[in-house]
């Protein structure tokens, strides 16, 4: 089939300490999921400094690529350097202009930050009055923190869509920029994207790409775009339809969650975090966790959700020996005879945990993360997992991961989550 | 002064999967840490999908930015979609041949992956075939995976240095690159950069600006390229001299560094973590943590660093008040009484957990991280923290932090750091 294509969209991000690699950028990549998910196709994402010219190369760019949308992130601070007003109203020709109401409220937050911190003055309200200059035409959105978000058409297009930098402030007023007219006037113009997702675990990116072949062969699959996204030991396969391909992507989704339903933990695109929340409170069931080499990033992990005090008692860090001993009641001749890192005091430390903290369920994970502390019988990358249950289910595994010492302690912390997810779910070990 | 400028390089990565946000880019990061830290002014870092006229843009966008060098990660596999060797060698134009001895190289590597899978045929000789083609007048660098890489000269400018998008392969085939022969003689002529940062803790951006104002006023800065960056609560600002301004650099740097020496925490590019390490070693330190809302982040956090099993005694993740009182002896009656969120919980929890470790500080972390559970007395960000010493200091701290449940988990966890790291210099709390 010829399937039609998608409107495009392109994401401008400005900073430039970008550009030197200090810092990661988390905008464009949320930025593009959201597009994508709203229906559009993105055709690029451009990081920039805080030069004018270059954001204006960006914007005409975006122009030249045939896109009816481009979301900027930052420069909308109080510095000189911070310019995306200024050049966005230069490339919708629309003269800035002070807006007395979102000055008003912005000075309203900066005395309120005034008061608390005791900095203010001249330079504070010179940097009320830059953040309140709207182009003309445009629909200024409420600040999240200090400066307002613009939403400014170009005649004859592409309507520009203008947020703050910070992440959190960026991801509070996307609502109201979708709210605001011109977008929703665009977005009715915008095919449903309906993607679908799977997520499998420990299932390799080339046995999908051989079904994919396979399926392929007897039917015409040009309609979806498929995305396989490896996520340490999570593998997760987007299906996009372009307009039209719906039902093509309707049965093949379920054709690849039937294939690899060993593998598959969610076809409705849940988290694991999600799933296992959502199964400790079916069961009622608290968990605690005793990790070494993690250091926590399992009990964090367990506590980003909101809502996690129903289930979560706590855990231990036992980093040294005598934590584990102390504290879990790891037997020290135990970690004599087997060491530290072994199958015994991994499963000492899921008991331990579960019953220091009277939970239901106890995790233990400790390994060699690295760089040093390796030997040969037990290297880099060796961890043993445990979970046992109260009501007598015991998981082991214990693999050699791979990776450096971020990776290694990431990808057991998702050992850790899976594993805890099987048993509340009261599945057998594969 | 008018200082010269630095020249300009490029970052073009390619996959269509970094457009729809499911997976983040590694490369572009690292190639322009790399690339600010020989010299170059990295004018923009574009990631574009696997389509050529969109490949071709790119290059052209950073022909007209001025870049005397670009870098391209990605699209050099042996399926249809990978495509960059054939754009850069048009956009070069340099015809593609096949590269005879790449092709037997190409052809060993083939071969062990056909003997250990039992793939192989004719798909995987025109696979070698594809990734054999090398445009005339290029430099082909050795595979790290099976893609070669390549240097391409274009008459005129810029330089394209072409690397494969698997991170491990890109960063592996990295010295290989900068040793090929166009590249040193581009480097010849880059000058060397002697970036400076600065780091603060609690010091609004706009205090920056308004003393970059103020010095600006008697002094010409314009040959110091200055950002700023805001990570949660702490400030980094880097100072980067175009070429000959080297001293109007170091006398900025320094006057920053004394203009908010309160806020100062390193002055040398040093992490917060990283200091806190040699501090917690210079003093023999070991550290226990108490944990509640932060449940295990700020653990997790100590122990990234390799080598922290030198000064990380462990912690507990406190998450019900069974925990604090059962693990940590925060007596029951304390909770009751001032609740499980207030300042003797977290000195509680502080004293429990350095005690229960045999530590010498301890920090306890207790706050409500919302969404629900605020009050008007104790709000959504509210958060109790207390460092106590073997010594007898005691630093506590009760601010209201910002956000979301996310945000306010994490700049707990900055806080705590940053009142472990002044606990540990001994300094009096501010």
């Amino acid at each position: 089939m010829s399937a039609v294509n998608r409107p495009r969209a392109a994401v401008v991000v400005t900073g430039s300490e970008l550009l030197t690699g200090a810092i990661l950028d988390r905008n464009g990549p949320w930025l593009s999921r959201e597009l994508t998910g709203l229906g559009f196709e993105v055709a690029h994402l451009q990081l920039v400094g805080d030069r004018p010219d270059d954001l204006v190369r960006a914007l005409d760019r975006a122009l030249v690529d045939g896109c009816e949308l481009i979301v900027t992130s930052g420069g909308l601070g109080p510095t000189a350097d911070d310019l995306t007003a200024e050049v966005v109203a230069a490339f919708a020709d629309a003269p800035l202009e002070l807006d007395e109401a979102m000055y008003e409220r912005i000075a309203a937050i900066l005395a309120g930050f005034a008061a608390r911190t005791g900095f203010g003055g001249p330079a504070l309200d010179a940097a009320n009055r830059k953040q309140a200059m709207v182009p003309r035409g445009a629909v200024a959105l409420d600040p999240v923190g200090t400066a307002p978000g613009l939403v400014v058409p170009r005649p004859g297009g592409p309507l520009v869509v203008v947020l703050p930098g910070p992440p959190r402030e960026l991801q509070g007023m996307w609502p109201a920029a979708l709210a605001a007219a011109p977008v929703v006037d665009l977005l009715a113009g915008v095919p449903a994207a309906e993607a679908r997702s799977l997520r499998y675990f420990g299932l390799p990116e080339s046995e999908i790409a051989a079904t994919l072949r396979e399926i392929g062969a007897d039917r015409d699959l040009s309609g979806v775009e498929v995305t396989t996204c490896l996520r340490r030991s999570e593998l997760e396969v987007d299906l996009r339809p372009r307009p039209g391909a719906g039902d093509v992507a309707a049965a093949l989704h379920a054709e690849l969650a039937l294939r690899h339903a060993r593998h598959l933990v969610s076809a409705d695109g849940a988290s694991t975090d999600e799933l296992l929340a959502t199964a400790l409170r079916e069961r009622g069931w608290t968990v605690a966790t005793g990790e070494s080499c993690t250091g926590g990033m399992l009990a964090a992990r367990l506590v980003d959700l909101a809502g996690s005090s129903d289930y979560v008692a706590g855990g231990v860090v036992a980093y040294s020996n005598s934590a584990k001993t102390g504290l879990l009641g790891v037997p020290a001749e135990m970690i004599a005879t087997h060491g530290a890192v072994s199958p015994e005091v991994a499963r000492a430390l899921a008991d331990g945990a579960r019953e220091r903290f009277g939970a239901d369920v106890g995790v233990g994970i400790t390994g060699v993360a690295g760089p040093g502390g390796g030997s040969e019988a037990k290297p880099v990358g060796y961890v043993c997992f445990c979970v046992t249950t109260a009501d007598g289910q015991v998981l082991a595994r214990d693999p050699l991961l791979p990776g450096g010492r971020t990776d290694i302690r990431e990808r057991s912390t998702d050992v850790g989550m899976h594993l805890l997810l099987r048993a509340a779910r009261g599945s057998q070990p594969a």
